[in-house]
């Protein structure tokens, strides 16, 4: 019998990864709300620089996930993560006894507010290092990269995050697994905590550019991540600084999620990327000077950005 | 004999401060480059919320400081102090051997291009607290404020200070003298170096918007900026950061003078106000974690600006 995964918030990652699951043969269905009436006519358009062009039809289009009269063997939550979103409430309908729940999403110490209403859930932390975007309603497109990285909360792996890997592997995409992923949490944030803030308070400068002229500053957020992931417990591999700053010149110029946010005038996840961290730095005691100059002048950028909304609102 | 004047950069700053000189009885001549053609033939019309309005006709407007024909007796540079502008070239040909070189000008450590280039002159520095913006060529709107500093470089009080002072004291506008200008100037940009990039960063909040939400930030830039100052031998008042901050608070909403040149997408003070202060602190060994990561971003988002303006030249 086929598993049976329901996909909550199914934007560009979650139809991406959600339509993968379908080829490994698994019953897919979606919640969307914004898109949900293209979604349900027409399903998702997907064309990857890798996999190729496939249409994906999800067996059920739901505007919520309490319509979903099945009971799911996984849950996936791929949402962002923000302060306008609440991913308990989100997802509490369609959570069985037996349900897994899988989040695919940004940030650190994010795990705590599922654990707290969901104890007796198995529940799978995923990173996806991916660049995918939304192109319209139902159409997607995959760029570059690809590679999932899951693994249980608060560490170890599962027979069931083994098998989720197994159908990710059999739809032909990088998947591993991860005995730590909190600590992979930590690594991932290494690039993000730069990267992500920095491409919106330049005003919209590429990776590459901001690595050429500020290579200093990136460098000293990327220690203070590494310091208070240490500090949290989950000591980062030595090169990690080195092996990104590389990884970040061999990239294509490339806009940062937080960056397209930005553009779109849509809520950027700086509390679940920067907030998290430095409040993770104070509960430990971490000197975070230079990560924490960077969130308070996100935090004034996105006031800022709230009230030019408002501006456009009220004219 | 009334006092020969030469201003050299007569934008608003330079345009209002000269026809208050001129008001007091001296003979004011400007050099002024962009808005040459208009100021040669209507002068300057100033709009003081204070003073009232008034027309200031130079007794001589020029292109270049080499074309003044006359001897200085005070030759008053109120120019930006920007890596595009060269001070120093600004005014040589202008400066006789009895020429009192003034220069109302932001920023930190701006004193020794001019003491190297003319160490034989008395060199008066000065700082203006005051709103004051070009409308149009030739037009001044004064706005709030005036209050005018003055010292001599490198300390002390010199009987062509005191003159100064009392030229401007017949105009009624503000004007105290410092006997540690220097310490002044640092006094200064415990107010410039949080407010001035931090109205930019944020996309353009009000001074009282950056306060309200990032007063943490304010402090600790501001404390940085304490502690270089002290470093450099010029220890600030004890309550210098509080004054600061309920002065702010009084303030009306307003927009520094950073966030004006941003806006109109001109070279910003970063180097005067914010490197200078850096690099003092590299130098005199203070740990600046705050400022130094706010200097980063500024040469990024002038980085960014830049490129947007060549794009624009391009289309």
């Amino acid at each position: 019998m086929s598993d049976k995964i329901l996909i909550v918030g199914a934007g560009a990652i979650g139809g991406f990864y959600g339509s993968l699951l379908a080829k490994a043969g698994a019953e897919v269905s979606v919640v969307c709300r914004s898109d949900y009436q293209i979604v349900k006519q027409l399903g998702f358009q997907i064309d990857s620089f890798s996999l190729g062009q496939w249409q994906f039809q999800p067996h059920q289009v739901l505007r919520h996930a309490g319509d979903y009269q099945d009971q799911a063997d996984y849950l996936i939550l791929c949402s962002k993560v923000t302060a306008q979103i609440d991913r308990v409430a989100m997802i509490r309908d369609a959570v069985r006894k037996n349900t897994v729940i899988v989040f695919i999403q940004n940030g650190v110490e994010i795990e705590a507010e599922l654990q707290a209403a969901f104890p007796d859930n198995v529940l799978i932390s995923g990173l996806a290092f991916i660049c995918c975007n939304r192109l319209a309603a139902g159409k997607i497109t995959h760029l570059a990269y690809g590679k999932l990285t899951l693994g249980d909360v608060p560490s170890g792996v599962s027979a069931q995050t083994l098998h989720l890997q197994q159908l990710f592997l059999q739809a032909n995409i990088e998947c591993e697994v991860s005995k730590d992923i909190i600590a992979s949490r930590w690594q991932k944030c290494v690039w993000n905590a730069p990267f992500n803030p920095l491409s919106v308070l330049s005003g919209g400068l590429p990776t590459l550019a901001i690595l050429q002229n500020q290579i200093g500053l990136v460098r000293r957020i990327m220690q203070e991540v590494c310091d208070i992931a240490a500090g949290c417990g989950h000591t980062l591999p030595d090169d990690i600084i080195e092996t990104n700053i590389q990884n970040t010149f061999a990239m294509p110029p490339y806009k940062t999620s937080m960056l397209l946010d930005f553009e779109r005038q849509h809520a950027m996840e700086t509390e679940a990327i920067l907030g998290n961290a430095v409040r993770a730095a104070d509960r430990e005691n971490i000197d975070c000077p230079t990560l924490r100059t960077v969130y308070a002048l996100m935090q004034l950028r996105e006031l800022q950005l709230h009230a030019e909304s408002l501006e456009k609102i009220a004219t």
